[in-house]
């Protein structure tokens, strides 16, 4: 889904930042701001406004929430992010993924558009507010690495499938309902007989028109001699087209005298001061979608942010990131809308466009709310089928097929994760879907971590190398085992040596000396240094002594104080050359003869 | 607790282990069973019997079950480990922790003691075999290295406190309740003023009693020229001769008359047969509590098995373990008792008097069941104090100070595991403790393992090693820079590997080259492999051309198939000293110049 563009002609470097942390990056490239960069900026806003206004109703929509809220939130939290963002480029407002998160956290507290549902939508902004902030400021930024790659992928893909599979129900003109696959067939089903043909219509060739605009318009214009942006624009706009000629068609032939189902009033003005509910049970009850909802925005806002960076050799700073999303969705809570973050294809949109400071985002604002003053009253008699249709086209493009097959080339295990990240989400919705992906990732590596490679090791003749004894010809001695231990020691994983060093004692019956070559171990906790102990007593029982090499200083440092390393019946060799030196020498002089 | 007792004398060792698994160990050791072998056991089980008849009685009262449960819990139970178990030593039936868990898991839903409460006790230990059958037949013993020795010194310690304060209430004669501290105390406190004296006196003197008999008691029988093991087994019997005293004191005073709780009545008789209740919303609430004892009780038994067998060069069979202690969870499930498993002490007694086989278990079995049949009424007036006091001074041992502060000195990763898991424990109980404990040390392995070393590493002049460029003297080129990763990689730590990259590339403005040394990557999985192309992007865009050095055999099978290492503009070098071979000779020559 990513623009694979070349990086845009080498400019001048943004000054570097100076600022400490956290900080107003507006601080930064405020200074600098001159009348190109303004020209720039104001050209991708007004592109970003354009693409973003079709969004902001539909994905309103999607979350079950009056068309105008979509709005508001596209209105404080693009200034709030200008303010303390990082990213030159991030677009932020609603999106697909976050909105149907939404719908699933509030769908079963209201009934969708209600005004306790509209309130529950503030009160989650809210939380999702606070825990972005306050993650922020405890610098947890971090903590986003602990969403592995397939898990956001297979997440995306089910999210984007379910919301496309949601769309139906307004296609074909019936109330939809159910927050996964199950639950929307069985709400479907039985409203298939009263299918809207008109609505059916409209929504199939809207589908059809914004495909075609996507892949066909742009090369179609620029043969028609269009220069490359404005035909990029003109093909950007397509969905406002469909909705300029869809509603001018509903209004002409009164469809909804006929039964088609449209966007209605909208209340035209500025966005409302809003105060969220103080309700202590529907707080709790909203802490853990509004945690989920934060770490999925977070997660795609910076992944956007980085990427985008990249191109210009910039960087985002993660944990200043947290902070503005916070105030971002704090400002969404304050001003009637609902939670928010950086759009995907939004943000390419803007850096394609040109966006070259924040600033563009503040101009975008200034659109929408042009839009909200002025326009609303045009978009009464738009068919919420139009933007069924704009939405089923945004998000097929998030389904990621290749994907499960190159995870499946690479790594079964992390095909796993994938498979069941994508079949939980789409079977039991958003939120147990990500709980369940992140969970199997976790036990996949601890599971992988518990079973780490032990090699017997042998020397490589006329060098000082060591080598895996079933890989390479190599060295060895009836009364030398040398063990590299590929990992490092913990709980999990220390009876696996322990069952190592019993089983070669048992297959070595002339040993006398056993070293564990510690090249790998970065780390030996608590348990694992019992285990040692046990090995270690049970080697001096039956007449071995043990011995350590090429141990890593910070492990050094910590055996130093150990009952273990002054009671250790071998030496501490600093390579495992001198450890043959001193314990098998006629391994080298055996290998200088074969010379 | 453990005995650090030196090793018996050598004996013949026993024949190996030759059947196939899951076994029937009995045909193993019944083979050569022989009459030397019948008098060590049954001296053993002489001994254990005298032990466990008032640990059965303390630990069903502990549990809140009527006394006789606990005999029955100790007769069918060691028959059935006697049959399928494989270590030779180990005593099992009711245990103290499992017992508190077992009152912590039924204790809400009936009151103490009720039929209703004996019957959720069979279904505890019929779940509870069943799962442990079951993580047998699927080999999944491995499973409980996952509880890491903090945890489970913290989970032990904290539930002997818990214990012991459990007993306050009996030993002041009220009534107790609560499953934590806090509620304990809580129960406790109001019924203060209504602690019965002469009760108080008899606990308290049994408990000075027990513990004189424990440190001075066999010193001073040898002094008196009795036998060692004579010795031992009279001051084993210590806590039968409390029961003696006080139970005839009680009878002849009339102390029960006066106010003072006793045992009371015992139906004798043989264990009855019993049908657990088929009840699955009792099932379902006791599923979760059946799953932790399950695996509370295989580990304290797989544990205290395995020190026995080391000592004598024998092995244990942890999957075979599993299905042994099935059948005695499911034995006393069907036979009047309640949860079971391998005790510690009870363990280490038997095998210090001398248990060859688990014969021993089934004489001690017979023990009991005359116990059973003869002496249930002789406990009429045994004071329910002289039981609380045997379980104080028997769970004492259980709790390790030291390891609080050997933890500490060394790791204080693993002393949080350990305070957080006797925090939780003492301040959540049982089931809470435990699940705490799991996760804090399964969250600071992540955290732990998402922090990789990542080293600069220089060529040691003279030699084909290369080493820390902040730890050693070595030999480094601005043109070349070599990071060695000291880890796997997956989706936690390839950020930091990406962050590090982008460090270096920063500070060496001449660089042409970026060699990653994977010496000690035993794994990259697909987040990992994205960040690698990620960073393989950047570099080429900015001029350096990326190589890896000694990527391991299995890493390099999975990445042979990768469109990452078709792309990858550098080479793949078998040795980093080839690398830099290759890359910048000048450093060798500088360093034969040097010499």
């Amino acid at each position: 889904m990513t623009d694979h563009r070349p990086p845009e002609p080498p400019e001048a470097p943004p000054p570097p930042h100076t600022t400490h942390w956290p900080a107003l990056p507006l601080l930064a490239w405020g200074r600098d701001y001159d009348r190109e960069t303004f020209a720039h900026d104001a050209i991708a806003a007004l592109i970003v406004t354009l693409m973003l206004i079709p969004q902001s109703l539909a994905y309103a929509q999607l979350a079950g929430l009056p068309p105008e809220v979509g709005l508001y939130a596209s209105v404080a939290p693009l200034l709030a992010y200008a303010l303390f963002g990082s990213s030159r480029a991030l677009a932020v407002g609603p999106v697909a993924v976050v909105s149907l998160m939404t719908a699933t956290a509030i769908g079963d507290l209201a009934p969708a558009g209600s005004p306790a549902y509209v309130s529950a939508a503030l009160v989650l902004a809210l939380l999702s507010g606070v825990m972005l902030l306050a993650m922020g400021l405890l610098r947890l930024g971090v903590l986003a690495h602990f969403l592995s790659h397939p898990v956001i992928s297979g997440f995306v893909s089910a999210s984007a499938l379910l919301i496309a599979f949601s769309q139906l129900a307004t296609l074909l003109g019936v109330q939809g309902g159910g927050h996964d696959l199950v639950g929307m067939l069985a709400t479907l089903w039985p409203r298939l007989p009263h299918s809207h043909p008109t609505t059916l219509a409209v929504g199939v060739v809207t589908i059809a028109f914004l495909l075609w605009a996507r892949s066909r318009l742009k090369p179609l214009l620029q043969r028609w001699r269009v220069g490359p942006r404005l035909a990029d624009a003109i093909s950007r706009a397509a969905p406002v087209a469909a909705i300029a000629v869809t509603t001018a068609l509903t209004w002409t032939l009164d469809w909804p005298a006929a039964g088609m189902k449209v966007v209605g009033a909208i209340p035209p003005g500025l966005p409302p001061l809003t105060l969220p509910a103080w309700d202590p049970a529907l707080w709790q009850s909203l802490a853990l979608p509004a945690l989920l909802i934060s770490v999925v925005g977070f997660v795609e806002s910076v992944s956007v942010g980085q990427t985008l960076a990249a191109k210009r050799r910039q960087r985002i700073e993660p944990d200043q990131e947290l902070i503005a999303l916070g105030a971002s969705n704090l400002a969404a809570a304050f001003s009637g809308g609902y939670p928010v973050t950086g759009g995907f294809s939004r943000s390419i949109v803007n850096f394609d466009a040109g966006a070259r400071t924040p600033a563009a985002g503040v101009f975008t604002a200034a659109g929408i709310l042009l839009a909200t003053l002025l326009l609303t009253p045009a978009l009464y008699f738009l068919p919420r089928a139009t933007l069924a249709a704009t939405i089923v086209v945004a998000v097929l493009s998030l389904v990621d097929v290749g994907m499960l097959r190159r995870t499946w080339a690479y790594s079964r295990s992390d095909f796993i994760a994938v498979a069941a990240t994508l079949l939980a989400t789409l079977a039991l919705g958003v939120e147990t879907g990500l709980v369940v992906g992140v969970s199997v990732s976790l036990a996949l590596h601890l599971w992988r971590s518990s079973r780490p490679h032990i090699a017997v090791v042998g020397l490589v003749p006329g060098t000082e190398h060591f080598r895996n004894v079933q890989r390479h010809d190599v060295r060895t001695s009836p009364q030398l085992l040398t063990l590299r231990v590929d990992g490092s020691l913990f709980f999990a994983n220390a009876r696996v040596l322990e069952d190592c060093v019993n089983d070669g004692v048992a297959s070595h019956p002339e040993l006398r000396h056993l070293v564990l070559q510690c090249s790998a171990i970065n780390h030996i906790d608590a348990s694992a240094l019992e285990s040692l102990e046990a090995i270690h007593a049970r080697l001096r029982d039956a007449g071995v002594r043990l011995h350590l090499s090429e141990v890593k200083g910070p492990v050094m440092d910590r055996l130093q104080h150990t009952a273990f390393l002054r009671d250790l019946s071998g030496q501490v060799f600093l390579t495992q050359f001198q450890a043959v030196e001193a314990l098998a020498p006629e391994l080298l002089h055996g290998a200088a003869g074969a010379r």
